[in-house]
């Protein structure tokens, strides 16, 4: 299936493109973008030019950042184009639900995809915790958002979502493994005296579940999940890529994929099917948070 | 039917009370409150202990503040009780959906409730406007925090919502009466530098809808939303009790009750048919200003 990439940035050249390659389902057969491009493929600035040029072209995969999104989504469905976004889906939950109903009177696939749940442990986390009774649950998320957003301004504009968009990965991860949902109680954003987004973030759930993200942190990464049950302890590592039970590592299956060609494989079984993949709960967690989260000003944070 | 209140502040007392005296639907069976009560009525500190007590009691109203409300709502529905929620219907999204599961589950009606949708001209406004082009929307909401909810400083703290709380009847009325559904675009919160929540918003909406709220506005509130369709100028005002279409002030329907009365009577016919009535969709549009708004920071605000 050829398919087209809007938005050639750092996660589309680092992750999207490679997946592709890879795959035997897809084509990278264009890209749409301001300045980014990728050698050998037809490059466009314009997404009105591209859905015209190019009607081949049934698959439109958008990794732009989360504000100028739904426009795009929106000229793709209304071209009768299937769509995958980026994590988070949009900027605002109301495009999501719009767009989710524009692509249902279209008859088009949408899929909002979450990288995090694709990490290699995440499903035999989930498998693991169906039957256990979950005391605690607690994230921590702490990485440097110099090293994984170098100079990109727009995470700390309004609609940036600041800590949320690496945090974001983690609830992702959080509403696929616990067998109740849950929602906040309390939160505390830290927003820099110079930012409209918090750059560090304390969530109070219900049930024992509770979450520190840090984007402000020097050092080795910390991307864990740990979570306290009737049976014992499950920690997922690195971000679901390592799981501990018990103190004992479990081995990931064989012939694992990564997180991005998983999402791909999805993403051509949707469309196959002509389904729709549209959880928002992640993203409702995140605007709970700004809704009820007590805000507090932090030093100026500079690049 | 019985039913009990849960809640008894100035809400409770100038709507809920004296509706359900009114309604030959109705007997106010029950209070449940730290403080207030209703003279004549069986009193109650507790939930747990009016819920056991009171067998006869099938439905719940609940009239507390939003952060508080999930706990009372959830064992109403785990007693087998029907409920409904004063607006807005929780403090979080989330968990208005976990409700929103919990009741379909328990088999109990559930009402989120919108008492500006049941103003005088709402449903009127909503009729005219159906089969017109919408070119532009505007809301105008402005009134005194002093006045409304003199001294409640919950409205000022993390979850309160702030100037929301009114603003939120506005976009009630907006999702109700638009054709087609709106996103926000930008916002920009003015956040009094001694509060936690917004005393001012500027919202701007897709397709020419945009709000001015303001809690802070001495004299005559406005309460008004100016509909530029097509067809001419449609302008609610005083909150959707009056509507004037191209210059002439529209009559309201013959023997058209309050709007409590009208809720009450919503909920006698939900109980009836067992059905869920939960439209997040205004407070989703206060998440989403939230999660997107640029937060200016603004004198203090005090009593």
């Amino acid at each position: 299936m050829k398919i087209a990439l809007v938005g050639v940035g750092k996660i589309a050249l680092d992750q999207h493109v490679p997946s592709l390659a890879a795959s035997p389902d897809w084509e990278l057969a264009a890209t749409v973008s301001r300045q980014g491009r990728v050698s050998g493929v037809e490059a466009f600035t314009d997404m009105t030019e591209m859905l015209t040029a190019r009607p081949d072209i049934r698959v439109v995969s958008l990794c732009l950042p989360p504000v100028p999104r739904f426009a795009y989504a929106r000229a793709a469905i209304a071209a009768g184009r299937h769509v995958m976004l980026e994590k988070p889906p949009g900027a605002t939950l109301s495009e999501c639900h719009a767009l989710a109903d524009l692509a249902r009177a279209a008859g088009v696939s949408l899929f909002a995809t979450w990288h995090s749940r694709e990490a290699a442990m995440v499903d035999a986390a989930r498998a693991w915790l169906a039957d256990k009774t979950v005391h605690k649950l607690h994230i921590n998320w702490r990485e440097d958002v110099r090293k994984w957003h170098p100079g990109q301004d727009w995470c700390f504009e309004p609609g940036g979502m600041g800590v949320f968009d690496p945090g974001i990965n983690a609830l992702s991860i959080m509403t696929k493994i616990l067998p109740a949902p849950v929602h906040l109680v309390c939160a505390k954003l830290s927003f820099p005296e110079n930012r409209q987004t918090p750059i560090a973030a304390e969530l109070t759930f219900t049930d024992g579940v509770s979450a520190y993200f840090n984007w402000d942190h020097q050092g080795p990464e910390f991307w864990d999940i740990e979570v306290q049950t009737d049976a014992g302890t499950l920690t997922l590592h690195e971000g679901g890529a390592r799981m501990v039970i018990n103190g004992a590592e479990q081995g990931a299956a064989a012939g694992l994929q990564g997180e991005y060609p998983r999402l791909y494989n999805e993403m051509a079984e949707l469309v196959a099917t002509g389904g729709i993949d549209m959880d928002l709960s992640p993203l409702r967690h995140v605007a709970d948070a700004f809704m009820l989260g007590e805000r507090v000003t932090v030093p100026p944070f500079d690049w």
